[in-house]
């Protein structure tokens, strides 16, 4: 079994491969070779991994990815959703041409590898239905989502034509997301089970009723996995999936936080109403109903209390 | 008010300009300039316009049709579903690669104009609701579908952005088609009601209960003219609307026909049963309900009736 991660630098990449090379084998066979590839330097994580740094919107970086072409890839390789919407030709760059690079080199080499692809939620905007099901349609509100559809829209018409098997899943928030708070209007959700939980005070810029949608890294690396290995013929020709999340208002994760965290915990939570993170949050999807995955095995958080936990076992123990 | 048609030398870009120099104002102003462009020579219909033959695919020409920037853009250009399914790399280009090119270059043009895009049913692929409603999503099942849904989500990204003033209208088949027999799989829904009205047989591949979505040609040029009117605030960002249609059987169709055409004429039509196209046309959408298009005054054809005058007058009056 020989696999390449696009994006293997950044968290989830981190955090799949340390789970691959962990597991050891993928669709029943031994992972032999994992190739990790990123604009920035990747710490291996052992010697099964070779790690390259390289851009694949540039000319032949895809093509030579592919000698010899891998059994599975995981393409997470993307610019996140406020720079695709700060800088314009990047995002169109990096996610629609990268991702088209790929695709095109996928489609002139041999083989029909499966390729799982992290699309978003933010595929949707709003107004929605509450749940949104899953053949609801797709009206991103940001380039990085419109973006994002492009890629799904790509890789299902690839697929449809046997260039390669792909699977497109499209990630609720990741939250708890580890390391150090970021600008993104999101960050918040992670920020206020994070920073209490390391005895900081954390701001919440939106009120308590809001409600989203979430899935514990560990859970996005679950997804990413069970993408590689489902047989891709029960997709027909629908190849993007919304990934169920653990839909919970902001007092819920609160609540949560109590309990797994201590009631000294939540009272690190600041109210700093801030109108521009409501506007931009008021616009996402709050909740699925995510039938299709669920039937096809993928499994959510089992709550939110197991997300924080999952974030302390993984993240916060490891340190 | 100066216009842009691009792909004008088609069967609707033709119709539409006739139509424009017939009614003589757009947007409530006076037409003084139709540019017209298309890759092959395009027949001019008065002193207002200017055609010319260029292909937006090739670097510089859509700046060069933007100098100066017109009011109005209706962008028709493109290849047909047989062919981008046949020729994927041209269909992508020209579905693709033009588009954005006419886009791109919209962005880096002064001012915001009106750019009315002929999207198609062809963003649907089955299985389906019967109706379709407004918000059911895209699951193309040809490359042609695959390319117009990426058109439709760069054209409501470059609205919402404010590169220019969009909307996409996703066109039913059009019947009846002037002209001759063409090899498209749908052709028999314009053949079976053509061919008989000038004295000849044709071929009816599929069963009587299929059913299926038409507009006249005078009606989808009224679509675009009325796209290119409406107040766009009213689209908010769900700049892509699927048209309304006559929903007939075919066995509806040859009634209408025997109506309209008289009986000797239906009796030409000969039953030729065809599994590939029977097959092909079981993956079409068949009825859709078209809210969000008739609140917005998109008015279809009457009747199936309606749509056999409408060529009667427009196509055969005039020969």
């Amino acid at each position: 079994m020989h696999v390449l991660i696009t994006g293997a630098a950044g968290m989830l990449g981190r955090k799949l491969t340390k789970r691959l090379v962990e597991v050891g084998t993928l669709r029943g066979r031994p992972i032999e070779r994992i190739d990790l590839v990123d604009i920035v330097e990747t710490p291996s994580e052992g010697s099964i991994c070779a790690a390259r740094v390289g851009d694949i919107c540039e000319p032949g970086v895809a093509a030579e990815l592919l000698r010899p072409v891998p059994d599975v890839i995981f393409h997470l390789a993307g610019v996140v959703s406020g720079e695709a919407e700060a800088n314009f030709d990047k995002g169109m760059a990096v996610n629609v041409g990268g991702t088209r690079a790929l695709f095109d080199a996928l489609r002139l080499a041999e083989g029909t590898p499966r390729v799982v692809f992290t699309s978003s939620i933010a595929v949707f905007g709003a107004p929605f239905p509450d749940p949104i099901p899953d053949d609801f349609h797709l009206t991103p509100l940001t380039s990085y989502g419109t973006q994002k559809m492009i890629a799904e829209a790509l890789l299902a018409d690839y697929s449809r034509r046997g260039f390669f098997d792909g699977v497109g899943i499209r990630l609720p928030t990741i939250s708890v997301r580890p390391g150090v708070p970021n600008a993104a209007a999101s960050g918040f959700f992670s920020g206020i089970i994070r920073e209490p939980l390391a005895g900081t005070p954390a701001m919440l810029p939106v009120a308590r009723e809001v409600r989203h949608s979430h899935a514990s890294p560990r859970t996005a690396i679950g997804y990413m996995i069970h993408a590689a290995e489902i047989d891709s013929d029960l997709l027909g020709a629908r190849r993007n999936l919304t990934m169920p999340g653990v839909s919970v208002t902001v007092g819920e994760q609160i609540e949560a936080l109590a309990r797994v965290g201590g009631p000294a915990a939540a009272a690190l939570i600041v109210e700093s109403p801030d109108p521009t993170i409501a506007a931009i949050v008021a616009g996402w999807p709050e909740r699925f109903d995510t039938q299709r995955a669920l039937e096809l095995g993928f499994t959510p958080d089992a709550s939110y209390d197991a997300v924080i936990r999952a974030y302390l076992d993984d993240d916060v123990a490891s340190d």
